[in-house]
């Protein structure tokens, strides 16, 4: 409730149109609901501009069903990621028409009447090797649902430096990079110095021994010689997808 | 050069317009001026749209003197970053309009002539405390430098929750909000689920002993468990700074 | 044996009302079962003033069985943390009316007859999110065990940051906070700078790659920028109970 | 500003008592100075009920002596941490009643007439060496200053263990202990073991090559075998005395 | 493409011999083949000397046979290391004489009519105990397949110091030393002291508790006190073999 | 080979009783047993004068076998720690006098005719826990076989000090302690305080979370602020078993 | 006071001997002078049979000097280690014949009429560079004040296997080995497999930047494939000749 | 003394040439000079075919200079490395004709009449940054002492990346490539993916706070996706160019 809001409510108790009793209530009107276990909150997608995302990792199935269930009670579309889909199967039963996309280990589900989010300019996730990919369809995922034109750009590591010095033009198209790479990450360096565009550099933990399960990655982006590129944390495609959202949007405003 | 430049170009040879040596003299052409400790790139400035910046740190002051040198011959504007007041003289024998900076810690030159940069979106500096401000007005600085409309609200940490949530407003009003925290970081979690904008996290060195030169607050702002945020090296207001102007810019594309 | 006890055995022994021999036993009698694989200490309840608790990681079903049934054997509450079915199966063998308690994953033992624990001032169990449920109720469990009135306040992280500002009045009312969050733990923080209470705080090993198995979240806590929490180890909600229920007895002195 | 004003101001101005611009002042009013560089708590004393605290690490004397002033201006009782000589010159000259701790490292300043803090139950500090000490000075201290009743204990670490177990009633007599230890930080789960009251472990960085400035003590003290301690950051004898002192006002609650 | 063939393509053009537009197409050329999930580099064979190696950890079975294929088509030999049977089976449905090598965990494919390699100075692949044999097995044959003399002597670790000083002559004998050894991963100190030969150190995750899957083994090497060795990451067999054989071709330049 | 034989030998060449040849033999003689995949030290028995270990993991049970048919076949006792069922297997089928001991996971293996190795002053075992003990029962077997009397003291930890503290004349008995801790360790430095023995600490991988699999007892022990106490590998009952022998047999030079 | 001790006390009262109030006395005793800052342990030389060392760093000289002058009125050996020379000038104010030792950084003190410590059975102290040289001097100095006889054999790294190889008969002449070794600790190991002697170990910070300060030693050493080492803390050569001292004495019980 | 040798010594003492007296001294002669303070090592340099190097840091002067004496009247070449101009002074007291060489921090000494080495092929050492040129300078010096025909290529890294793909001829002239990098040490991956040729990587402590005084680029380098790179210890330029060295010396067996 912001300023304007609430200068307008208390007119309106002045003027004796609103009781004391009924400001008071949307005063302290909670934007969320209680379920226990999770206080959904009802209200963030309209706050964020975003679908309601539940972090799948961690809930039970029926955690997980129940979320989703109270989000889609309030008309709101949902979105789980790092889930299973035996907690597909736990929603379904509640919400039929949920869907499972097993590629991105996500589910969704979409208000009867939804309209369609409006693609807007483009996100573009590369990948330095194929084994990145699971991270970077997290990532590409995500980023659709959340009404961004998303293109794909994988395995252009720089053990093939043409690979990815080639592709200028096309990295010079989007309006936001998302560079998703295990090993020693180098490639969020090489791409942040080739393009003046926005690097979301997401570190996977694929890789030997001394990768330390992404570290080496992580560590190496951190420490990009070039300037431009931003981190997230190791193997977390959506947040990678949801920073790429936020900016990619500066664009519409 | 672009593939369009290149069927300029070889047109024009076949037309026997160009020699083929000119020809291959220009697609040779390196945009750098190697002075021997340095490789001074002359074109990213056009290449990235953003003046040419010197990373001042573990330079001699003659180092830092001569490229800078090199790049206003080239009438060129030059930010150096990390650096010393005894550098910036060194700097200024050679080019006396040079101009020193200690809150920042930089050197700037203009050269005659040059173009004010336009003032776009507002990109907003948050710190949590008054420890973190050294680093926050590194990035306050440089994003000024680059053309961004910069605003600073200080000492706003999570001890005092309403410091940050009374400034709701004015976290929505910048297209990119920086974050410098030290100590546990928890202010970049925050500020990201209470508004839907870009977060460039950037942990500081501030803090008691198991702060770990800024190891604590770096990897809490990579675990935020508000997506959105997305983390820069510890102390590095700069590279924020710089991954913020390439953001701020896509509103004015 | 405290200074006064000893001054009385002595005095027994100069007026010979105690011989020599069973002064010295009385002396050297040690306060706890020998088990080969256990030193079961039978006196630490009433030194203590808390039931006897059993760490059950790392023990065999044998083990855990023959610990409870020496502890029951002297007329003693038990309770297992961290312990399987398993090991209840093979406790109720020797103790039959031993339970077993699933989502705290404990048994527990009452000796016939044995007084209920008056309830005294609230603990308040709060978690940053869903996923941290089960680390909060080992605490809740054990917090009931040992007597305190426990409440719980559950997914109220940051990344909504009112599901906590609007609690203020709760969390006020209770005499100590547990706070359990994994992640980059800000919550801690949060909690500690809105309410003078004390904070007991909890990292889990809920996170995404660069969690490190929750060093993230402790580093976090550890540094917090709002004093008054001090930090339990990673996941033990037993641990967090035990000190909460020290804490909170202060009341009572 | 709890639920209770909130209805009292709206009656207030349903009754026309209060105009609504006057209610909307009030309902927005910061409970903060904002100075730029700081934003300055005046109303944290009175909602945590404590004297205000400034850490004085990496501030600027005049930022130091800025806070100070604005918090004196308040009627305020003021307590700077980790400060130094030169930041209290710089505090006496706007505050000349100011006073500096060389043995804490701690600047304070007393409104006048401020009535005497209660003296409450008793906070014991003890230290497993004599090379602690520096660090339990500082808790000593700032206990003292927020109205405990502090002890000391010093040199009892396990070494020679009878050093630590002959004081067995001195430790049962206190209602808070504050365990100050490096190296190995063993006295903190020999303490915990030892008598059943709150323990409040302060690792310490003292120590040879592999303490890693504090880490060694800090792992092992989060590991305790025997439950009821919980750990603040290295070296952070401040943050152990608030913490205990929030415990110890429970028995006066 | 280097300066000698684009000066040969530009004549061309100038003559009029080639058209601007062929011209354009040979100089864009991408020397890749792009399938979708992979950017198969069909010129790195001939670039660099040696096979085409495909790493297998974090590849589908059907990405393994596509890129597989893809080379084949290019009539390049093909290794792919870090696989699994089942890998091989998906190769062996498009490339029937794809080979596996269960030891090394590697497939190879051999384009008929493909001429032998032919076998250049000696590679001498040594480890300390007999649980470094896999990792070792990795390393001579990929070295074999990279056409070098592969020799082994394994299980001469510093614990019986004459097992490995006994075989100077032979250590003498070798062009590049491959040192694999996990634990405190001496040996490679001891060889590079021994005989002034390049060694080629590879850490194991072979070990105890504080091994920490080999860190302790690479920062041992890392510090040798014998200069001559550098280092690989953890259990990198074919990295090893990878250097060995670029150093090994040196002596036949 | 020491200086006094090879002046014999010289000596005996110089008379003409020895042939060149044969010296060289004697002087080249490899004191091992090469089998490709091991190089069994058939001397080492000898040489440190007690059974040869075969470290079982990491090891096929088709090389266990071989090694200990080997040093069998030289009439030497075996003693296979760290090993499995399945390796006791195959050597039985090899050496079927071979035995299994489930609860210290070694194969055991006695020539015929071996005479029994006399039992030597005390080696005290010692835990924290219960959960310790099986890496003191490995300590404790091959303690045994190593020909030394040894005694257990289980579950004396610091969280009851006076478990311990009772215990000091069984400790001062000890010619050498050998102490098994996992969460903080700090019971090493408790008994090297009591008594002046050699302590050797084994840290055991047994704790909550921030344990990090043994790390943090491994730091405390090496941090104990008692002299006296050094440290062997994380849960490496073997190690400090050897290390303890070597001590203890200087009792009877 | 041990149990023959409290029965012979004991029949003492009974007899009426003594008075319970004296007895209570004896029982009581505190074996420490406390001196506010240090709780001086004057039995522990008895207990351990060792003079009584004071750990100097971390310590004020007024400390040093007050902790040493109590220990002196006892009439007892000091020995302070890592200490100064300005804290032997305040130790030399109060105890005149207080000496200083510059190389080993230790101020030592002999009471009048002290008898000689006897020498026994060798302890060598090997270094494996000329850089180890300070901590093994600390070392030697430490274990020859009490009471070793002791030898060094300095700069016998692996880098030169042979000088260390061609030293096995001084190495088996000793009872204990020490071992001084920085970069990768490699000494250890190979000393462990020389010759069947206790090893202790000690890593030193010595190295370039990947020993992290003697962690890479540390871990190397830990790690040993030879048993019978154990380690000490890095750089802690006081620490090692203690334990070598405990061990030595065995030959002599 | 290889086997050939030994076999010639024993002929001459069966032929009564040589007396067993002084074929037992040929036998024992050790290869280095004792000093006490070091075991310096006369032969290596035959051994090695490498002029000798002393490793200055943490040895004093006089024991620089000591050394470098004892090699000089062995008629030996002297290189010491990590030293200072004071070390100079006292070596050049001894050694008058001794050089010091302030850019690389070594000394030098050539005894009289030393014939030049000869220069072999190309090692060329390249670096990503100016910052990164002192440990190149140090790589530089040494290889170049060493014999090797040595260039540079420097500030060559990533951030613009079209200044090294511009110079793959020069990297493919070289038999060796040492790549000096800090940050995020990318530029070795590039690198050797761009040519075939043996890649030592170095990484250095040059950069922002979580490059962790060079670990992120060291763990960067040990992923390289690149094969064909090998690691030496963080800013140990002398390192890769010793292993530089006996890699290129191949070329000319």
């Amino acid at each position: 409730m912001d300023r304007t809001a609430i200068k307008d409510l208390l007119d309106a108790v002045a003027a004796g149109e609103t009781a004391p009793e009924d400001a008071l209530d949307s005063l302290a009107a909670l934007p969320f609901v209680d379920q226990g276990y999770a206080r959904v909150d009802t209200h963030r997608s309209l706050r964020l501009g975003l679908p309601e995302v539940i972090f799948g990792q961690g809930k039970t199935d029926e955690q997980v069903a129940g979320i989703a269930a109270t989000l889609a009670g309030k008309n709101q579309r949902v979105l789980v990621t790092r889930t299973t889909e035996s907690a597909h199967r736990a929603t379904a039963e509640v919400l039929p028409s949920a869907q499972w996309h097993p590629k991105a280990r996500c589910i969704t589900y979409e208000p009867a009447g939804a309209s369609e989010l409006p693609e807007v300019g483009k996100v573009l996730v590369v990948t330095a090797g194929t084994s990145d990919i699971p991270v970077a369809e997290e990532a590409r995922f995500c980023a659709e649902r959340f009404g961004n034109n998303v293109e794909a750009l994988y395995d252009v590591g720089v053990a093939g430096i043409h690979r990815v010095t080639s592709e200028r033009e096309r990295l010079m198209s989007a309006r936001v990079i998302i560079v998703v790479a295990g090993m020693e990450g180098a490639l969020a360096s090489v791409v942040s110095g080739l393009v003046p565009r926005p690097v979301i550099a997401v570190p996977t933990s694929v890789g030997y021994g001394a990768s330390f399960g992404g570290l080496a990655a992580l560590l190496a982006m951190m420490n990009s010689c070039a300037a431009g590129a931003s981190v997230v944390n190791i193997d977390n495609g959506f947040g990678a997808a949801y920073a790429a959202t936020l900016i990619n949007r500066i664009g519409d405003f």
